[in-house]
């Protein structure tokens, strides 16, 4: 607990340790590069705890592309679903890798690039992936993530030096993972075997409790030495997993028919995604009364989830949201006008320091 | 067109003064006051020309009663589905009125806004609604949207002098609006005769095209006679409909197995509706040349919808997505850093005018 005022985003390093001690073992028994994906978690106040345990940052703007090269520095790739012509020289800037999205991106601006010698690659699209919701599968048909036909791939090798390919989410599960992987070899070796380097991109679960990462990083390596490639990963969910909280205060408990606490944070608003994936949040669930825990805005469905709690809950009682640094302070929002949380970082030493508060004046020059 | 950078919203006062000049009709032949849901729409550069054509605003937060009291002005409503303890003296502080969610919030703070002699009401759910979507229904199972016990409302009456009800959502159905008019008469009638004032809250289409606004405006006044009560209309996006878009470029045209172009933008970041509806924008539909229009971020789902052009797309060209006002600006957000819409107004002499850019800085600032 602490006086800041909720609602506020709570980073604990102690536990962004753990991860990232698990980051360091893989890259250290796997020989394999670790890029923090920027699109799951940008906070760059946590930047230089992060730095010494991974290799750079990876983007997906022409902005996270800056943050990273300037807030993290090491290696870092760019990576763009398209380029604007407009942003090309300043991205070519910041990039020590930059990834085409496609053949096109690739003809349009390859010379740009080849010219400032900086390395190409191109996103292969494998066509399947371990995705199981159609909203986040870069396999789904007609996809636009990255190139899947073999000579359209063939014709870029005298420009590129690699590929990404990003097909894993939220994948805990080894076993898949290898089968996965070994497909990747059967359909696309022949291809890999000219490159110099390959990202595996994100969505492996390899920092969870109990993931056999010596079996991940042994095989990382395998895959390595077989095609002769540097191999990258992406972690991005993996990198922060369980190291934040969303730390709200119950405002109002109503009981029309359930027994409702209304907390002065917003799923919108503060956690998009449980909104657009229809997921529930990580509430405690431990003790004899059991609340639905709600948002503040006008929306009907604005709902974290089901809870139980030892005590009574009564307004003014603090309630901790688990797991809530991936893809949540990257696409907070203003809706409603309810207040934005701030950010906070919970020192090793349990001192916790307010890194940013949002104010009126950040909500009206939001508009204008 | 304009020489501006995409992407960027693009409000049109020609269209919008369509929209005000029924909203003032409405006004003038029913007696009922409108005050614009900020909840919806709060660009503020736009408050000058809608003032004139509004009676004030109502809010759902703090801020955003602020901003309807500075910028706006007139009369304010503050409603908000759960104030905190130090909210509650500055929100007196805008305040014209203040509507409570819950009998818990009037007892808790009832009384301060006495002591300043504010206004009070309660929100009153019918416990039925025009809203086909869960997500979205006030009325869903155990909703946490006000009161619907009478003898609980009744017990407010020493206190209160109105309620508001929300329950339509985007109805444009006239009849549907006049029978459940109707329906909360027959329930509730005797409570509201012992009012001054009733909002029915937003969620009639009335500016739609071919709305019956006589028979709407007619109802109004004769709900308001038979009860001896001051109607509140709370129009959101009837006050916007159809008045801005989003101008936006292709920055690439793909091929796999469907033609895809891919522009400067993306539903999530800036027009999270479609998303979280589950919704496609509208959309160019004329012309032999389809297109899936899709954003530019990572996520495989980031489809604005399919179109149709009198020519093939190539890079740069524009294309414009009609109906971009209501619950887009309030809700845009830096998902993958891509670059957020700039706002810009179109005057009735056709004069562009931006009146806010997004920056880098603007990017890092909103994280830490």
């Amino acid at each position: 607990m602490s006086d800041l005022q909720t609602p506020f985003y709570l980073i604990d390093l102690a536990k962004l340790r753990v991860n990232m001690e698990r980051i360091q073992y893989l890259r250290e028994r796997s020989g394999a590069k670790c890029l923090l994906a920027l699109k799951c978690f940008a906070t760059w106040s946590a930047f230089d705890f992060m730095r010494p345990f991974m290799d750079g940052t990876t983007s997906s703007s022409l902005f996270e592309l800056r943050l990273g090269h300037e807030e993290f520095g090491k290696e870092t790739h760019a990576y763009s679903v398209a380029w604007a012509d407009h942003e090309i020289d300043e991205a070519l800037g910041y990039a020590d890798k930059i990834i085409f999205n496609s053949l096109g991106q690739l003809d349009r601006f390859g010379a740009r690039a080849s010219a400032r010698g900086i390395a190409m690659g191109l996103r292969l699209n494998p066509r399947f992936s371990t995705s199981g919701f159609d909203l986040a599968d870069p396999a789904r048909p007609f996809s636009r993530l990255g190139e899947w036909d073999l000579p359209r791939l063939g014709s870029a090798l005298d420009r590129i030096s690699g590929v990404m390919i990003h097909y894993n989410c939220e994948n805990g599960d080894f076993d898949l993972f290898d089968a996965q992987l070994s497909r990747i070899e059967a359909e696309f070796g022949g291809f890999l075997a000219k490159l110099k380097w390959v990202s595996l991109g994100g969505g492996i679960h390899f920092t969870g409790d109990g993931y056999p990462l010596d079996r991940l990083a042994d095989r990382l390596r395998a895959f390595s030495e077989k095609f002769g490639v540097e191999v990258f990963l992406e972690p991005g969910e993996a990198s922060i997993t369980k190291t934040a909280s969303l730390e709200v205060t119950v405002l109002d408990v109503i009981h029309n028919g359930k027994d409702v606490a209304i907390v002065d944070s917003s799923i919108e608003a503060h956690m998009l995604d449980l909104l657009i994936y229809r997921e529930t949040a990580k509430l405690p669930q431990t003790g004899d009364h059991a609340y639905q825990v709600a948002g503040k805005t006008c929306l009907a469905g604005d709902i974290f989830g089901e809870a139980r709690f030892a005590q009574p809950l009564k307004v003014g009682d603090r309630i901790s949201i688990a797991d809530a640094a991936g893809y949540t302070m990257v696409k907070k929002n203003w809706f409603n006008g309810v207040a934005m949380p701030a950010i906070a970082i919970r020192e090793e030493n349990g001192t916790i320091r307010e890194v940013r508060q949002f104010s009126y004046d950040d909500y009206k020059s939001s508009l204008s």
